[in-house]
């Protein structure tokens, strides 16, 4: 097992990765109170809360559990109210502990719940897909969708302390570790072109679940998270570049709507959109772009979206939380390895970019 | 006018108390970036929704707004998602402005959609109620309601200013006036004696509406409550003595069902049901027990509420976020003028306190 710490003062917090951890000894210091609430979804619970729930009561801790359908698309605020409606009808206060065992969307909207219920009661991340292990698990971001946007509502919420247990990706259909992947590789490509080339020599390999070597991605990915949100907790500046590929994948999210595509894949080929406006902008080669699409690819993602109407894609990148005074601004490549965010980029090129990776 | 300062830190910020007061050149160095929502209801919108536009479209900026029905039974989930559609709506993005122009549900509303519209953007508060003057104007609380309790939904989200305008309060309903005494009274109760004897002098003015009296009553509440806030944000410790009455008159609340009662005339009588405790635990005479119900009376509010069955009085009473490990915790008076936080309380002494201020 390796332990990572995510520095931020007093809210500093430890990740604990590897295979077959005991919940048991390792959530015992980060409960508070007496009562736990376990959040998890229809797919998930199923294969592993019977196991968490008898870690924590063996703890002594009154556990009541609530159990949401599984899919970006329930990740509104409908459903986040039956997180409250648990918690009051469970009897439970502010000295209470809020436990998320799922993916992205059950941390986001399970942090989002800690942070309002009784205005914040502390919370566990338990997450069990490789994107929540390398993506939400590191850096506070909770919240929930809109019709009109994705992660439009919600709020900074540092978790106690993170599990991320291989041993549970077993059970993550292929797709799903694909669109882990995608994050994987977007720290590799804003920021770590030696991690690029360790990517490129075992792709297959984390294709097909090896994990040791999905432990050693999962370590570099939120190591890599945490010294960016360390330096920049609020996203002022530094921490906009983990948004490479976003905001054109919103975009296609967004279009799509939400649980079409995987939010991985819509990264993945956002990223590639990103890729092609640096190369188009002359900032990175074609060899760069070539390599960019070449490892989304071996990692089975898609690097072409659906046709989508230029104005609408447009419009719903105009939505996104960079915009900052009506400008847009996006994450671009300067060199392979080397991200930035900027407003400095030509519009006719951008939407080049889109159009030339549309099926 | 006055000034007072609210202390806390990079988050310090003015209150401004007086009549007339100019919004333009008051409001301008706080308003952050080019969109302002202002959000308001159906009673206020009419009265002075107007006046706030002018004053800020001429300071450049666009304006939208939203503008809710009145009362504290819409203070839910649903109505707070209402303020995030009107943000989406005019495609309003991290760097903009809300202000609340309205009472303390408004406030607490929108504080709250502030705190978490893209996880936080810029709050101001032009609060029209005596009560949202001299309480939800300073500490940062916001929330909503649920069906099972009050304002057990929210975030710390402090306001970039505050002001509060006496010339407001002359269309405001005498019973709502009232409600608002009954937090300056509680001001009194729990720490200042001899702003208590300054109340017994004037109560017959205020309730009457004498603005230079009602801005000295403002200004002493908000700096009684800026101080304590100041000294613990977060509710750890002393900030809890501000709940005089508050978890009796919850309980009140919460049986009647929101909006039946006014907050301030829940908490009067919960004030003089903590007094009432106080007296038979042996702290406070029956002399002072007399003074606190007749300066209640004399601010024209309820002594007692409606038959409420014991049982279900109490179950409401537990929903309290004092309840720690659960414990309930109750602010009592150890003197008049002396409020503390216990849980060192006759339980049947406190349901005697209950049923004796009972119809």
């Amino acid at each position: 097992m390796q332990t990572l710490h995510v520095e931020l003062g007093d809210r500093r917090y430890p990740i604990f990765i590897g295979s077959e951890l005991d919940p048991q000894a390792l959530l015992e210091p980060y409960i508070h109170g007496k009562q736990v609430m376990v959040v998890s979804n229809t797919t998930v619970a199923p294969l592993y809360l019977q196991h968490y729930i008898n870690a924590i009561e063996a703890l002594g801790k009154k556990v009541a559990t609530c159990i949401l359908p599984d899919g970006e698309k329930y990740k509104d605020i409908q459903h986040l109210n039956l997180i409250f409606d648990a918690l009051l009808e469970a009897g439970f206060n502010r000295d209470c502990t809020v436990l998320a065992l799922g993916g992205g969307v059950i941390g986001d909207m399970t942090g989002f719940a800690s942070a309002c219920f009784q205005r914040g009661v502390y919370f566990i991340q338990v997450p069990t897909t490789l994107l929540s292990q390398v993506d939400s698990s590191v850096g506070g971001k909770t919240g929930i969708n809109h019709p009109l946007g994705k992660n439009m509502i919600g709020a900074f919420q540092q978790p106690q302390v993170v599990l991320a247990d291989m041993a549970q990706l077993k059970t993550l259909p292929p797709r799903e570790l694909s669109a882990g992947l995608a994050e994987v590789i977007k720290y590799a490509l804003l920021g770590d072109v030696e991690f690029l080339t360790w990517l490129e020599m075992h792709m297959e390999a984390l294709v097909a679940g090896d994990a040791t070597l999905l432990a050693e991605a999962v370590y570099r990915s939120c190591a890599h998270k945490a010294r960016i949100v360390a330096n920049d907790e609020k996203e002022q500046g530094e921490r906009a570049l983990l948004n490479l590929g976003h905001t054109f994948g919103h975009a296609i999210e967004s279009y799509l709507g939400y649980g079409e595509w995987l939010h991985g894949e819509a990264v993945a080929t956002g990223m590639v959109m990103a890729a092609d406006l640096s190369h188009r902008m002359g900032w990175i080669s074609t060899e760069d772009l070539e390599r960019t699409k070449k490892i989304i690819l071996r990692a089975q993602l898609p690097i072409v979206c659906p046709k989508i109407p230029l104005e609408e894609f447009l419009a719903y990148m105009s939505h996104d939380k960079k915009v900052l005074n009506g400008q847009l601004r996006l994450v671009l490549m300067k060199s392979l390895g080397q991200a930035i965010i900027t407003k400095e980029f030509d519009v006719e090129l951008m939407k080049q970019a889109i159009l030339a990776n549309q099926a």
